[in-house]
């Protein structure tokens, strides 16, 4: 059959710094899943996209695009109203974990479709998949029950869901492409709009560990991102967070289901349990319930009664204990002072190093590796004092792991003591669109 | 074994516009051509290269490098020198066939390494195959003993040249990355550094016809690529050319191939001789032979004699006539006035469709389709004169050239025919590094 575009018509257009047609992108972005654009024009137009940009028009088409590649989920009959949250990824970044029962607890659906690990930033079902017996992957029925049920379901993506984007991004993975605003935005909110939530809350991460080293970029992303929601009918906002330094004090699977069962419980550290309040109350807001109390939630048990429910559900055992790692050793400091940078980058890439992360794909992870936090950011130290502990299953990854940490950000090292220092850090930078703050 | 360069740090380089190192561009052209570059990463990049552009060591370095890919031909031996010239391509340009045995019969010998047409634009190997017998395809030893003996030797290049710009080149056409100057450029003169002649002159096409539109773009091209050329030790220069209307009265591979016999029997259109003397001018000037007389040569019958031992060397029949087309059709004057118009692109793609081009490489050409001129820019005529003939061997490719001529340049048609208008043309626009302008 005749095609009614030229592909290289098309990548012309955008090389020479034109505005894509709707139909050229609607054709371009079909074209290329059925295999009739090959890799190679592909990826010459995403560079060009890269490098000349897209409006606010055509990035909203080509979501759409992507969107009508394959199935999208529709939750409108259920007796509860829906919100979902996407991090863009970070270091210690458990959130998820606590906040979709949290959110659940409070009257409002979680359905949470989430991913596993690549490089230095962990992913969710890793994390979970640390609890005997829990399995990610669940049909759209068993789904949709679950969310009845329980109220919140954590699971992995099903190939169903704009399949267009997940060749693209094995695409631009490997052309040095990643980095285009409009294909990043693209790529998160064709999967959550088709993911069918009524509501979406975007934690953007900026900072050394984050895929945003600025915040100016991670405005513009947020605010990509937001439109493209708010315009395809899902209320969305967002909130920029710090991720200059890890989230919480431990790094690694197991290590960050405990923690995450430290603040269902009413405990935890205090930067886990803000952030995991503070995108509560967005997504309960953007959802029609503003007056939920999740900090009541939190500390009357209600929300480690739905953490129970929903890894039961998925047939985990909530009650399994995290095992220890059999190797373990201290990072001390080596002078006296106060903590004043503990580099997220640094702390991820050790992490990933000792067996909590993978570099491609089909890699295990370790269930017990990972960083545990003994002082944070702020904190003051004397010579000795134990800084952090590195974890690992297996001996021989031990030195890669310290040497991560000598090495991080172009050998700067991971760790700064400054004698008679101070630092104070603030979570949340700002926000795009938020209804709560 | 492990390669020294991450392909995706090559490209995220030059896409952020950064310079190449000297190794990164050695590695990637070389791993390219192995296979361990795949076709989506250099595609990525030469988008890349076309948006960011690359200066002049970068350039030399990624000439250098597909050179390295290949063979480098040496005529260092020969007991004359030798001089080539390369033409951008353009509509009813036979200014090879020609000027080859021209300036061999001054004493300079010419290895002329050719191609075939692809488009509109006609290729050198497509003409001589009109001559029964005669043959593109010769070994380096048979090229070097004509050279010697004839002084004259145009045919095919071998795969053995450069074979990164091959693969290279077929890449680029089809992700929308032929036009950036750095890559032509290099393609250009890698082939014919790697081809071992002394000396080059560069004939860059100007207008409607041509790869280069306008005179600017042209001028960086020609620049770029005698840099190039002198920067490898080949000495060489550039004219720039007019191509907003054929060169010549005939655009077709016999048709062409009839004309050139004209030139070289001391007749034939002015401006194909004009520009056929200036080039070779240049060119014996360049390989130490200044004072050559090429208009003696012309109409003394030393230059016919060396086209006829060069086609005898390779197979061919001096004598052969070139047969008559058996379809013929007329496009006469629709008014009275002077021609001011007669655009190159749109008689060009009616050739190429009345059977003279192709549009795939695997394509068959005719011998006898094309156009011929009966009247040229400037020449006044009276409504009903016959202007062109077109002809072909396959009469349903009639309509086709027909339609052709009306539809050129976006539908504004081929021909203007102005009343009292005037129009004067000069063939040479400008040159870039010549010795005898």
């Amino acid at each position: 059959m005749a095609e009614r575009h030229d592909v290289v018509d098309v990548i012309k257009t955008k090389r020479d710094g034109g505005t894509l047609s709707e139909d050229q992108i609607d054709w371009v972005v079909d074209a290329y899943t059925r295999g009739v654009v090959a890799d190679e024009q592909m990826s010459a137009l995403a560079m060009a996209i890269l490098l000349r940009g897209m409006n606010r028009a055509e990035i909203a088409r080509w979501t759409q695009a992507m969107i009508d590649t394959g199935a999208r989920l529709d939750y409108s009959g259920l007796s509860r109203p829906t919100a979902d949250k996407h991090s863009t990824g970070g270091v210690g970044d458990k959130i998820t974990l606590p906040l979709a029962p949290l959110v659940a607890s409070c009257g409002v659906a979680v359905p949470q479709l989430s991913g596993r690990g690549l490089g230095h930033t962990g992913g969710t079902l890793d994390k979970l998949e640390s609890i005997p017996g829990w399995r990610a992957a669940l049909s759209n029925a068993e789904m949709a029950r679950q969310l009845e049920e329980v109220g919140a379901v954590i699971c992995s993506t099903g190939t169903g869901l704009a399949p267009a984007d997940k060749k693209l991004y094995a695409l631009r993975d490997v052309t040095g492409t990643v980095e285009a605003i409009p294909l990043i935005a693209s790529s998160i909110m064709s999967k959550k709009i088709a993911s069918g939530t009524g509501s979406l809350v975007l934690d953007v991460k900026v900072g050394s560990g984050a895929f945003m080293k600025n915040l100016d970029d991670a405005r513009e992303l947020a605010r990509t991102m937001v439109d493209l929601g708010n315009d395809a009918g899902v209320k969305t906002s967002a909130l920029l967070t710090d991720m200059s330094t890890p989230l919480g004090r431990t790094i690694g699977n197991g290590l960050e289901v405990a923690e995450s069962l430290e603040v269902l419980a009413g405990g935890g550290p205090a930067d886990v349990v803000d952030l995991t309040l503070a995108l509560a109350r967005e997504m309960l807001a953007a959802a029609g319930r503003p007056d939920a109390d999740p900090e009541a939630a939190l500390t009357d048990g209600r929300a480690m009664d739905a953490w129970r429910r929903m890894i039961e559900a998925q047939g985990g055992d909530p009650d399994a204990p995290m095992p220890d790692a059999p190797h373990v050793e201290e990072v001390r400091a080596d002078s006296d002072g106060v903590i004043t940078r503990m580099d997220a980058l640094g702390v991820g890439v050790a992490a990933w190093r000792l067996g909590a992360g993978r570099a491609r794909k089909e890699d295990p992870v370790q269930v017990s590796a990972g960083v545990r936090l003994h002082k944070v950011v702020g904190d003051e130290v004397k010579r000795g004092d134990v800084i952090m502990t590195l974890h690992t299953e297996t001996e021989d990854r031990m030195p890669r792991g310290v040497a991560a940490l000598a090495e991080a950000c172009d050998g700067a090292g991971t760790l700064d003591i400054t004698p008679g220092g101070s630092f104070s850090r603030d979570i949340i930078l700002d926000s795009v669109g938020a209804l709560t703050r």
